[in-house]
């Protein structure tokens, strides 16, 4: 499935995204249940499929199950303008918002793409290096990157994010894939000067808004190579990181095995699993990003997360 | 006034804790609001003085008001054995909880007191170093702290820790005791081995378990020298660490008009303002903690926070 947190008429809902068109998945629930004659439709349909993305996959395999039910059975039949309404959205009728909103976790990995380091001249990293940003950094697609008033070295690092979708500790690599929900695209971007000024980044990682997600969060089993994805990052259209995540150093399976032996891993935990080659700072002359310009980020079989850069 | 989160036949409140006594703050309010023949007291109560203390700490001055008013009310006034079994508790009834829950933030300074960098022979920072911790270490007094399988090197950090009460961006140092709410005990515990083995602390800071936090949150206008309180750490009744909050390197106006110039400050977030020396790792042979101790740090003015290590 192709997942969407969407914002409809100022009220927050999650969606299925099918050719285009968005169908609301509660309201989809509530109507298989009402044709099955269940009593409380509505509320069953609340507990099971909440309007948002990590109550959603909270559900597990039962909520799952039950959207991909749900979306069937809304196709095969027709319904009045009345209900359609509210079962069926087009992409100019919502506000698209970050898949996920307040995960409780958002764990950066640092240096982690095989030729970028290579081409560096520098070995191999044997442990992943990890950080944090926190929930102010997450934004929409579409929505725009501040340029903070404090600093001109905004830079763009564009990651495959990994989503938790099951809580775990101890998690093997054998079973890693069963911890995750699914995929989507981040920019982790970063303020240079403050993250090298003092020995720990996260002071460079954590403005307001430097972490557009997006634009949707895609299943696990409808991406079912993650580890071979191209990865495109343009400026103002011009190609500026380029790789694929076959250079990953450490694999998803690695990473969720890594992290989950450090602490427990909940569901709508973000993994956003490094950055390749061609970052602002690494280019002669450094480029910064600066109000006016837009910065794209794609993955293959995901999708594109676009963003403005606005000044503060 | 000196507020509690506690749990009472499984269920969460949040108390005021006078002479040893917890009054609980919603029903006080619901009283309160009953005796003046407001409809839907119960409902208003709750809309005001939730049973959760980030809830409580949004409703600002008007909450903290009537947080006040109703505890004078509850004690100037009898009510029947029914009522004062959900009015009162006695500390057995109770089992004591970290004051704050899920912060949105908990946002940690490195280096920060006086006398222990200039015993160590370094130079003062003129930048703060923050990092971070996820909401998967906080624990409750009382509670105990893990002993993780893959380490043995298990530190203690003793620390006074700031409540944010104001969401806040850009805030000046004049203003920033405006965006306090209190202060509480934090042991900001760490995996040192995993703190120094990549470039980044967060992996040797985030393991399950490793930020008791407590007694109690101390709102501010009931701790007016935060700047100088004594600070001491025992291990099994052994002092390991003292200083006074007055060797802050960095105070705590500081810290939020520092912090608030890169993130915006949300209500519940939290600050672990830094330790003094006599860590572990600092000692001659290092000493870690290790299963059966007991870990105990006393703040003065807020109080003792006590928490058994325990193997993994």
């Amino acid at each position: 499935m192709r997942l969407a947190t969407v914002r409809v008429e100022g009220e927050q809902r999650i969606a299925a995204v099918i050719n285009d068109e968005y169908i609301d998945l509660n309201k989809a629930c509530e109507l298989l249940f009402e044709s099955k004659g269940q009593a409380r439709a509505k509320q069953i349909a609340e507990a099971y499929i909440p309007p948002n993305m990590i109550g959603f996959l909270q559900g597990g395999e039962d909520s799952t199950n039950l959207a991909k039910e749900s979306i069937e059975y809304v196709q095969n039949n027709d319904f009045s303008d009345d209900v359609k309404r509210k079962l069926y959205y087009e992409g100019k009728q919502v506000k698209l918002e970050s898949p996920i909103q307040k995960p409780e976790k958002i764990i950066c990995v640092g240096l982690n793409y095989r030729e970028h380091i290579e081409e560096m001249g520098r070995e191999l990293p044997t442990i992943p290096v990890v950080f944090a940003k926190y929930n102010n950094t997450i934004i929409a697609p579409g929505d725009p990157i501040l340029k903070p008033k404090v600093s001109d070295a905004l830079d763009h690092e564009a990651e495959l994010v990994v989503v938790i979708g099951k809580k775990g500790k101890y998690i093997s690599e054998e079973e890693a894939m069963d911890y995750v929900a699914g995929y989507t695209v981040g920019n982790e971007a970063t303020i240079r000067d403050f993250q090298k000024r003092t020995k720990e980044w996260l002071q460079g990682k954590t403005f307001d808004t430097t972490l557009p997600l997006g634009p949707h969060l895609v299943t696990k089993e409808s991406l079912p190579n993650p580890d071979n994805c191209d990865l495109v990052l343009t400026l103002n259209g011009e190609e500026r990181q380029r790789s694929n995540t076959k250079n990953l150093v450490f694999t998803i399976p690695y990473l969720v095995n890594f992290l989950s032996n450090i602490m427990t891993l909940e569901v709508g935990d973000i993994i956003c699993t490094g950055t390749p080659g061609g970052v602002g700072q690494a280019r002669k002359p450094q480029s910064w990003m600066k109000h006016g310009d837009v910065v794209r980020v794609e993955i293959e079989g995901i999708g594109a997360l676009e963003n403005p850069i606005v000044n503060e």
